[in-house]
């Protein structure tokens, strides 16, 4: 019985330490020194080598290191074992940090007024609106989105969400499905926090864009993302910024990270990007998380996040 | 009984029109074309010439056209009548807006990504403090303080306030005035929305500075004011930059506006200024409460937001 760690872009030394120290007992082991493969019941995961977890014939569960879990589920000799994702509090309000300070960011035109800054300019652009004149529409509304649409709205600003099951969240507007295009039609900053999933894959295009309200305070839309660069179509964000079918977007993930410095977006003057760190976790407490949903499963419990494998997410 | 416009450094004739837009009936003039001084009752003042109104036999109260009244209690023959101020709740929420946003792009080091990104530098800098491990204090718990207070404890940060006479504030701990360095001691990041008085004139001096905590996530303090120009020294805060006192200051005020294009202050790397924008007014509401207040008085109301001469403010 051995918990495995199958990492790959991360530094899987240091979480071999980490579990070790946390769970000293157990037989906790690293790929590629895996041992006997008979002897791997459940494994820790951040993108795995392809076809890797279907060589353990007596795996009973996984475990994704991270809150997405497109990563393990691009896998496609993925066991049919359950697998559970990370929830963890302090992941959770760094992200709606970032959505907030990156909304405010664009209520108030900080962007302009550091450029003024660097030039010794003292002057007032554009009067800003207040938050409560702009209509923020946040697309997921699940861990991470429905903290997020608690905060803006405590901050003023005029929130509603989406999500592909209808919810109901304190007094803010929540759109579901097929409801998409009325949702578009009143969001004049869009904030995505959607897992990637085959009906979310480049959802934020040129269509989507068109469909953005363009008679709010600003006259053309905003979008932020920080769920997963696959939902983006990066050339369609491009032309829609050139074409003024957006205003400006803040970026938080790629198509392909680390971002090629050639990309055009490093220097769009309306372009805001962040190095997918939207929200880093708390190691210590993801690696306490993941331990802990081990012990859950070997004592007949279900993991506390379960994935749901159909729907993907 | 005439009201009377005392404007200046602003569009006094803008203020002229609105008004009476407003109150079509009423009369209303604008300095200098004061017609017959007997017959001013009432004055709404910014920056009004010192000594004018001292020359009107019958005025019966004044009130400032902004939330402070530093600027009318500049005026060394000022009559004895009573002064109202403006409270305007987009006022309050705007300069909320300003003050979580730049405690959010101190704590997420928004300066540090956003130079990384002109240089299209993909990296993790020292990861941030989450906002809870952030220390944050707010001098002054008025009507500006108390929505600044409670909508950083919502973003999650560690707040305190502090004021001259004591307060409770939810769950908040506050200080009061001779507990100042106690509450210093506790703030890594301070936030400064006092009124500019004799008591608090050049508060955020040198001596305050090194009172601030050095044991927090950032190892030095950072400072922020939009209270009033007049509460900071700016050689003593550009001395406490160069020495590693503070870690970074974001002003929105100065001790002289414009603030001038000599001033070292605007390409120090780790200031940010904004032009005193802050917190603008809606000008229509302001419009209306000013008049309401005038219509109050005549009634033998109180104005809505009396200030005490006395502690001036
Ligand atoms: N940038 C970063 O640093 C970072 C950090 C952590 C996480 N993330 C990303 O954020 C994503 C969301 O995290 P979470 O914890 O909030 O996930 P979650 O709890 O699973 O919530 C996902 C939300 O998206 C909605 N959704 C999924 N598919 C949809 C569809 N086809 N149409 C409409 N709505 C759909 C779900 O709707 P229902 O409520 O109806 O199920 C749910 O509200 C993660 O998957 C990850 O990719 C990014
Ligand atoms: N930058 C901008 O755009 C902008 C816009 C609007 C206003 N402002 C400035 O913000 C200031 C505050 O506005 P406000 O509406 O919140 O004022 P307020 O309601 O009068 O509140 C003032 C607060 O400061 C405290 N205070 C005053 N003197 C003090 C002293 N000597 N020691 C300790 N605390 C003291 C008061 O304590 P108590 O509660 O004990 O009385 C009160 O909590 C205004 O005066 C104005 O200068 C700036």
């Amino acid at each position: 019985m051995a918990l495995l760690l199958c990492i790959t872009q991360w530094d899987a030394a240091r979480w071999l330490d980490r579990l070790r120290r946390l769970a000293p007992d157990r037989d906790i082991r690293a790929w590629p020194d895996v041992g006997d493969p008979a002897e791997i019941t459940y494994a820790a995961v951040w993108k795995q080598p392809p076809g890797l977890l279907a060589t353990f014939p007596n795996l009973r569960g996984i475990v994704s290191l991270g809150a997405g879990v497109d990563h393990v589920l691009a896998d496609p000799a993925l066991p049919p074992v359950p697998l559970g994702r990370v929830i963890d509090d302090s992941l959770t309000h760094r992200m709606s940090e970032w959505v907030v300070m990156h909304a405010l960011m664009h209520l108030r035109n900080q962007a302009g007024y550091q450029a003024l800054q660097r030039q010794r300019i003292w002057r007032e652009l554009d009067p800003s609106p207040e938050a409560r004149e702009l209509r923020v529409g946040v697309m997921g509304l699940g861990v991470l989105g429905l903290d997020a649409v608690r905060k803006l709205a405590l901050m003023g600003f005029d929130v509603a969400g989406w999500s592909r099951t209808p919810k109901q969240v304190d007094a803010i507007p929540c759109f579901a499905g097929e409801d998409l295009d009325r949702f578009l039609a009143r969001t004049d900053l869009l904030v995505s926090l959607l897992p990637l999933t085959p009906a979310t894959r480049g959802i934020l295009d040129r269509s989507l864009f068109g469909k953005l309200a363009r008679d709010g305070v600003f006259g053309a839309p905003i979008l932020m993302n920080a769920g997963r660069g696959g939902l983006q179509v990066e050339a369609d964000i491009l032309a829609a910024l050139d074409d003024g079918t957006l205003r400006a977007a803040t970026l938080d993930v790629f198509e392909s990270e680390p971002l090629p410095p050639e990309s055009p977006l490093w220097l769009h003057p309306n372009v805001t990007i962040s190095p997918h760190n939207s929200s880093i976790s708390d190691e210590e407490a993801v690696g306490r998380f993941v331990l802990r949903q081990v012990e859950r499963h070997e004592r007949g419990l279900p993991f506390e996040a379960p994935v749901d494998i159909a729907r993907q997410y």
